[in-house]
Formats: structure tokens, C-alpha cells, sequence
């Protein structure tokens, strides 16, 4: 079916319908305006507009003003279990304001979050919302020297602190409740199985864990992942099982390198969390419905949308004081992929031996 | 930190550049055009438009065309698992052709849904797809009397068929795969905890499961849900153990369903598979890490979008012939939450005693 789109309804067709002043007809339908004419006049008009069909036109507004009320979010991928609730904050915030929320991804790539922002920028985003992929990352300074908008979400990159709005996770909290966790169970020995540190999250992931094992006075063994992904994760408990190290937790560095390692651990037989316990980091959805549900750090993910757009509205509104670095703080939640180190207590901590981490045939 | 925006630069600029007219910067810049002047004149202004940072300008374009290369799509909510897939296989497709995707939500409600359209069409969007969640949407009539070009996608509408392009599941192929899956097992008599009947694809999973259920030889409950939920499948869940049926599988209307459903027969000690098996519909993200993994009937979730996307390009060229339905077909994943029938073989149908289905001690 080919239907010719009808031309819209504009402000002149009432004007003319009317026989009044197209700036007659944009005051009784402006909320603002309305009180400046009659009463009858304004209802009469807008129950007509209501019946043509009239929907606005942001293209005519945006001419006048210079601003197109759109915003444009850069994330690497919405298929990324974290970023839908994230999404849904910014745009839920956006919506109260009046404003378009145009969604771009990077994959990412520096070459596409790059194409991406000037996609943006030909559109005339009156903002941004980055969530960059890299530490060191010269769209940001792209964005700079375009003069926008600008707020970081979600992950920091290096030099931006105190020069761009930025709205993060507190990850040396979450990690710190997480050695704690596993402190409190008995471990003494752990193997932190870190994000790439080429992503400032692993980089703080990684420092912090560091700092708060030595606070605790506990060990820690570290196996590097090269991305945020369950094939790194299925990769370093591979490394973990033939190296049958004398640690009894894994602190994965997201969710998806702890889902990777615990099918690994599952396959070979070794038992989350009776030999080895394994916590994840950033409360994906449905990680309560995994075998074993998994331990992790839930972070407030439509907060922190909803945080980054009311900055960025403010920035907009040239209402900001300046570089805000606003962090929210996630919650340890406690599952059933962790619990007490075999054999051990808190004052009496245990070594676990090496055959507790040999393959056994499970359970059940 | 407020930044002055600065004036993005335009055609005009570069034409006062070089001296030359703004048509031969059009053509420079445009991969057609590009042919029509010098080699070496285009070359220059592609460079020092690079330097100057020109980045386009749709809007501009879009004054010309008439066209704002925009396109609309309306989904309930990008949180529900199956979205993300699809909006992606949508923008891939829409990036390729140079379209800029716009996203809203309806939360399952019309009057957000029609007022999202509203907002889209004031956008002077190209195009709209909308994934509804209604049997009955007056929504596609207003697109209708606005002329918009229209592709349906995922969820169907009573009366759409015919005169709408929609881009479908295949839910009957996906219900006769369950039903054939569950037989193979050995199971006679099944519940349907079904999805809300007032979306087509509740009816029709529905429909396709009575029909199935008559051909397969076996018998069949329902448990009608009254959302495609946790909540709706947990209730149903604890209506199977209190009436104790003689059924040993549950088909659920969706994997939110099925979830539900072994959430509340794992807190009873009823085992899945051991006791009663459980199929899901939808194929989830990271259904495969569940306890126990989900059997599901996958939906091809990118594809659904990439198609839809292709249709609605295709009807916006005016290419399009006629209005097309589209089915996809799902299939289906079986895993550890399906098993044999207890007790049973394919020719020995058993019926499984009420004892089976009382609340037990976990074996694990």
C-alpha cells in the first residue's frame, strides 16, 4: 500500500480557517500563551486543531529557536544487558522535558562512536550523553572542540575528570563490599578475574580491588580478561582449573566474565559455591534466575540515565556551576553463587587444597 | 561548564572559502555529485570541510527534500528482554541507509502509544513501526488517516492483516515444535499457562496450542495469564500445585512466564524436568544459564527488525507492491527444563500420580 502522505496541518491552516493571526493560533495552543487571548477563541482553536489532525511541527519550532529539543546518547550496544535500563532512565527524563532522545551505537570502536557523533551533530543534538568505551578517547575532545553539550555516563575516561559533567558507578564501593562479602564467608585467598584496564571500570575495578584485599589483609591473584565478555571469563577459569590454585572465590569483573567462568566450572564438575565462590559485577537483569544465582553488585542503572539527562538538561539551560562528577553508589546482593570458604571460619582461615579444586562428578 | 555551541559550519562558508558557488560544495560533498566538477577541486573541499568540521546538515536537506530521513519506532518497553534485539536488527539496517532511528515507549498503553506517534509524527518522521500490544489499536488508524508509511512488527492487530505490512513471528510453527517436543518426551497431559488473550499472540499461541494438542493426541488446561509476566506465571504456578493436576509439562505463553512458573515450583520442591517439565516462548538472552537452562522456542529477534526495516525503506520509496506479511520461524532450543514424562515412555502414556506434584524436599 503506497499512501501519499498527507501534508501536515499547519499553524497557517488554522490562522486561515479562523481568520485570525498565525501568532494568534500559537498562543491559544501554547500552554503559555493561551491566557493572552479569549478563553472561547483558545478552545475553539485547539478543539479544531485536535480535529485536523494538527501534531506540531518541532522542524518550524526548531527554526525559530535554534534549538531542535534532541539529544543524542552514544552507547556501545543496546543488546548489552546493562545499558536497556540505563536507555530508559535518560529517555523517561528527556520525555518529562519535551525532548527527543536520539539512540547511536559504537560497538565499541572509536572510528564508530566518531561516525556516530557527527551523525549526531548533522542532526543538531542540542546535547550528549557518551558512554564512552575506552580510556583514552579522542571523540571526547571531538565533542569539545564542537562545542556540545556534554556528559559522560556510566564509564569515565582518563583526563575528563573535572573537565566534562560525568555521571559513574562508584566501582571501589562495589568492590569493596564484595571483598568484604567474601572476607565475612572465610576467604582468604581470592583470583580476580579483572575487566581489560584499557576501560577506566577495569582500571578502578582492578586498583580498588588491589587496596581493599590488602584492608582486609587477605591475597589476591589477578588472571586478565581482554574484554567484559563470557568467553574471557570461560577463558580464565580454564587458566584457573589447570593451574589449581589455592584460592577459594573468584571476583569477576562484570557479570558476564562470572556467567563465563561458572559454565566452565559447571562443565568440569567443581561446585559453585561448596568448592570455589564466584561474584559477579553489575546486577544484570534475570541473574537471580541463573544456577547458582549469582552474587553480584547491582548497580542503579535507570538512575544513573535518569541522573546523566538532568545534568545534561541543566547544562543545556547554561544553569551548571560547572564539571560535575556525580557517583552513585551500588548494593552487594548476596546470592547463592557465593558462601563459606570450604572448611574454614573466620578466625581460623582456611587453605583450600588443591584436590577441592580437582573436577569431581557434581552432585546431582 | 557552559560552552558556547559553536556555529556548525556550513556549505555557504565553504563555498566563500574557495570563491566558489554553493552548488559546487554540494557536489563535492556528495558521493553522486562528486563526478560533475574537478577531481581536484572536489578533493580540496572534502579536505577542508574535514578540517572545518563540517558535519551535514539533515535539517537543511530535509527543507529541500521534504524528507527528514527519520524514522519512528514504537516498542512497549526496551527493558522487556526481547526488545534490544530487535531495535538493533531495526538501526543496523536504517544506518545503512543513511536513516536515523527514533525510539519510544508505549508501556503497554494506548494512550502513551497514540501520543508517542503524535510526537514522532511532529518530528515529520518518514516512517513508523510500531510493535503494538493491543488486539484491538485505534493507534493504526490514526497512522492511517496521517498517511504515514506503517510497518507492524512482532505483535499483530485484529483487522491489520491485508492492509498493514507486518513483520511477524511464526507462532503456530513455534507452538507445534513445543507440542511435538513434549510428545517425543512422552507427556500426555499439559497445562497452557497462556499469555493474555487481548494480544494477537496470546490468541494465537493459544489457538495454535488447542489445534496442536487435538493433532499430537494429547490433552490440555489453561491457566490464562493476564500479562505476559513473572508475577502471571508465579500465580498460575501456584494454582497447578494446589489443584494438583495429573499434567506433566507446562507450555508457558512467553519465557517471563515460564520463569514465573519455576521460581515458584523450585520455592515447593517440585522438580523440573523430574516432575514436571517447563517450555518457554521467545528464546531469551542468557536463557541458557538458568536453573535449570530454559527450554524455549527461539525467535529469530534481529531479523524480525532487520525485515521490518527493509519493508518499511522499501514502502517509503514507494517500491513496495502491496501490503506483505511476513513470518519468521522460531525454533525450537530444547534444554534441562524439558525432560521425559515421568515414569513414561511414548507408548506407555503415563499419568503422573498426585503424590508426584505434592511440595518435596529439594534432592539437592
Amino acid at each position: 500500500m503506497v499512501l501519499a502522505r498527507k501534508d501536515p496541518v499547519r499553524i497557517k491552516d488554522l490562522a486561515e480557517h479562523f481568520g485570525v493571526s498565525p501568532s494568534t493560533v500559537s498562543r491559544a495552543l501554547s500552554p503559555k500563551g493561551r491566557s493572552l487571548i479569549s478563553a472561547d477563541l483558545a478552545a475553539r482553536i485547539r478543539a479544531k486543531a485536535e480535529e485536523m489532525g494538527y501534531v506540531g511541527d518541532v522542524y518550524a519550532t526548531g527554526l525559530r529557536t535554534g534549538r531542535t529539543r534532541t539529544v543524542g546518547v552514544i552507547i556501545p550496544d543496546i543488546q548489552n544487558p546493562i545499558f536497556p535500563p540505563i536507555v530508559r532512565g535518560i529517555q523517561n527524563r528527556m520525555d518529562e522535558a519535551g525532548l527527543v532522545t536520539l539512540i547511536a551505537y559504537s560497538d565499541n570502536r572509536i572510528d564508530l562512536a566518531r561516525r556516530e557523533v557527527e551523525r549526531l551533530l548533522g542532526r543538531r543534538v542540542d546535547g550528549l550523553i557518551y558512554a564512552s568505551a575506552f580510556l583514552e578517547d579522542p571523540v571526547i575532545d571531538f565533542c569539545r572542540e564542537q562545542g556540545v553539550s556534554l556528559v559522560l555516563l556510566n564509564r569515565s575516561v582518563r583526563g575528563a575528570r573535572g573537565l566534562y559533567h560525568e555521571v559513574l558507578n562508584d566501582e571501589a564501593e562495589g568492590i569493596r563490599q564484595t571483598v568484604a562479602h567474601l572476607a565475612s564467608l572465610g576467604h582468604r585467598r581470592i583470583v580476580h578475574f579483572n575487566g581489560p584496564v584499557d576501560v577506566l571500570q577495569g582500571l578502578e575495578r582492578r586498583e580498588a580491588l588491589r587496596r581493599y584485599v590488602r584492608e582486609y589483609g587477605l591475597e589476591a591473584e589477578e588472571c586478565e580478561c581482554t574484554a567484559f565478555s563470557r568467553e574471557e571469563g570461560a577463558r580464565c577459569a580454564r587458566q584457573f582449573l589447570s593451574a589449581r590454585p589455592s584460592a577459594t572465590a573468584i571476583v569477576a569483573g562484570n557479570d558476564l566474565i562470572a556467567i563465563g567462568a561458572v559454565q566452565v566450572f559447571k562443565e568440569a564438575g567443581l561446585r559453585v559455591p561448596d568448592q570455589v565462590s564466584v561474584v559477579g559485577f553489575n546486577g544484570m537483569p534475570f541473574s537471580e534466575m541463573f544456577d547458582p544465582p549469582l552474587t553480584t553488585v547491582a548497580i542503579p542503572h535507570v538512575q544513573l540515565g535518569a541522573r546523566a539527562a538532568e545534568i545534561l538538561l541543566g547544562e543545556m539551560q547554561g544553569e551548571s556551576e560547572g564539571p560535575l562528577t556525580v557517583k552513585l553508589e551500588p548494593v552487594l546482593v548476596a546470592r547463592r553463587s557465593s558462601g563459606p570458604a570450604p572448611g574454614g571460619a573466620v578466625d581460623d582461615p582456611p587453605r583450600a587444597t588443591e584436590t577441592s579444586l580437582k573436577p569431581s562428578i557434581p552432585s546431582s
